[in-house]
């Protein structure tokens, strides 16, 4: 931060700003991580995440950001030889199908178009033709496009057809509905700097019974910052196998206290009205969005299709510069052709307008035609009023 | 931290605790870590890792603990069937064996007792029997010891014999002699939470001309969060390949600074000084020490041998219980033998000699024989004034 100016607003994909709680909580000094204090202090961050992951297994804690949590997930679960579905709909999804291949994996990628969601009728085809599926990897809530993949639908699928499923939640655990023991997903991996509201640097993951005899029987892993067996075993005493980021699990404890004052289904809901606020101010701007579909279109981040002759690189720097607010660019192929807007975390009604009037003065700014500045407000705030 | 206490003074061999402005660092809000400030911070603290590597090479931060680190050298520069002399005289020295084994290499391991170091003519005599070596990795501070092995000696012989070394100086840099480039490391990994006084949750590396050159020609490679070639080209637009832990970031940039106004010489003075007022304090108290030989005796944790029929269980609880400080244990063959001693980052005349005091009160009441109380605290100011 440059001194003299605020933190800006974060409506990025993630990171997101954080209570000031939460920030508060890491003033409290460094403790001995092989101490009681630390124990109480990670009893409670896996209770509080048990909650959040809707599972009655143990949820671990890493110290790395989500794509480490994926890594383990995927490093340790995958075999060499493994036939590995992953469902592949933007940048992180490729980045995963990239991972299991590095781990061995033998990868069958199941594909649609940037913006369009993976079906449940395309897995179950795919399903029917390739009966040798060992381990389907998916994308929740894919950030590069801001599409929503139907995961119960295609976890149940994937299940009557016998395959373990890992699932990246990262952008939206917290934020958006799951149910990993419910539902039935084996691995879940997430990380503290989306949903939760938590500072980054910290992710996790939690595994089914079927997944732990998985990884249990894979005497193929090769890895061991991430080994997953140890990490286990250190759990057991409430310890990590190397030293935590402690200040961060403060935080996160805070950030955990937060969700169940406010009920993860009062949070999730408020994910998603924002988010349809926030979606149907940017329509009524006659903006495009890259999601089509309402049914697949994210309550955590919304990708914008660049408007005619507007750069998005322009706009982030007039709504950053003019009004403070940090939004995102597009990942890999779709780089230079949309911005995405973060609704996560702290998200609520007054921020979610205060983007719209800000994006409606930059839009213009840039030259674009807004026939009636401040429609989107009203229509944003219709829908708080819908939803209220 | 239960309320009502204050924080413990950690005289662990890590974490240490951080002083208050590094800690208040973390109050700054989350940024976005695609974005100016951002790139404004890493550079700053890239800049301040390498006069405390003291190279000019490009130091790379990393969002995991120390083990993270020595993982990353290890995974990246060692190919399958590498033969790779490993120096082991402790715990951490068998822990990077196990990695070397774990990512493909042919491992020999160069022993000493625990407590004793690997002399020079001992891998001189083992490279001379032994020609076909392609890498050495050693800990040059044992941490699970307190031995303090002789790196520029050892390092200077294995480049005569053509070896790449990797050094892990985790527990030491900062507060202990290291000239990356003078004495040709080709890799040096460290971490925040030791003698750069910084919270946990971060760790370093820096790589060598040599070294970078058998990373880019290792064709092997099976890693993707701590993949170095990925690392760098995001180092070169100030940037980490996927989200970091920003709140330390802003914590390690204070710390960092604290180091370059004390000047790293006068801090390693200090380290050194502090750690040889606590061994002659200690010994003064017929005391045994693990590492028998001052010339290998670490400047940054130090190693007791319990005293007959008191255990060091019993020692720590009293400490922590009624002294407020933190003292650790043994790890693995030296559990229940020893307690260690940390003389790290914010270390101080004031702090050994209430560290002195207060053991020689625990010592007492549980039955050690002391004949003259405060004698400890004497022979440490001595040193102190001899230093001064």
């Amino acid at each position: 931060m440059q001194s003299g100016r605020k933190t800006p607003l974060l409506m990025l994909p993630g990171p997101t700003n954080v209570p000031d709680e939460v920030l508060k909580a890491m003033q409290m000094g460094i403790i001995n991580h092989r101490g009681d204090d630390f124990h109480k202090l990670y009893e409670e961050i896996t209770e509080g995440l048990k909650y959040v992951f809707q599972t009655e297994q143990e949820v671990f804690t890493l110290t790395a950001s989500g794509t480490g949590a994926v890594e383990t997930a995927i490093s340790n679960v995958i075999k060499p030889g493994d036939n590995v579905l992953v469902l592949v709909n933007g940048e992180f999804g490729e980045r995963a199908a990239k991972m299991a291949e590095i781990f061995g994996g033998k990868v069958y990628k199941l594909t649609a178009d940037y913006g369009y969601a993976i079906l449940p009728g395309m897995l179950e085809d795919f399903l029917e033709r390739n009966k040798n599926m060992d381990v389907m990897v998916f994308v929740y809530n894919e950030t590069s496009t801001g599409v929503r993949n139907p995961a119960r639908e295609l976890v149940s699928i994937a299940k009557d057809h016998g395959l373990l499923t890992i699932c990246d939640a990262i952008s939206n655990l917290g934020g958006d509905y799951l149910y990993m023991d419910k539902w039935g997903i084996d691995v879940v991996v997430s990380g503290s700097q989306k949903c939760i509201a938590a500072p980054p640097g910290l992710s996790f993951i939690a595994l089914s019974d079927d997944a732990w005899k998985k990884v249990e029987r894979n005497d193929s892993r090769r890895n061991y910052y991430f080994d997953l067996i140890r990490i286990r075993e250190f759990h057991e005493r409430r310890e990590t196998p190397f030293t935590p980021a402690i200040s961060l699990f403060y935080a996160l404890k805070v950030a955990l206290e937060l969700i169940r004052e406010e009920g993860l289904e009062n949070r999730i809901k408020r994910h998603i009205v924002c988010s349809k606020a926030l979606r149907e101010g940017l329509r009524s701007l006659n903006l495009k969005l890259l999601v089509k579909d309402e049914e697949f279109a994210s309550r955590t981040v919304t990708a914008v299709i660049n408007p005619d002759n507007i750069l998005d690189s322009e706009i982030r720097k007039l709504m950053l510069d003019k009004y403070n607010i940090a939004i995102a660019g597009g990942m890999g192929k779709l780089k230079g052709k949309i911005f995405r807007v973060g609704t996560m975390g702290i998200i609520n009604r007054d921020l979610v307008i205060r983007f719209l009037e800000a994006l409606e003065n930059v839009l213009r700014e840039l030259g674009y035609n807004i026939t009636e500045m401040g429609k989107s407000l009203v229509v944003a705030n219709n829908v708080f009023e819908r939803n209220s």
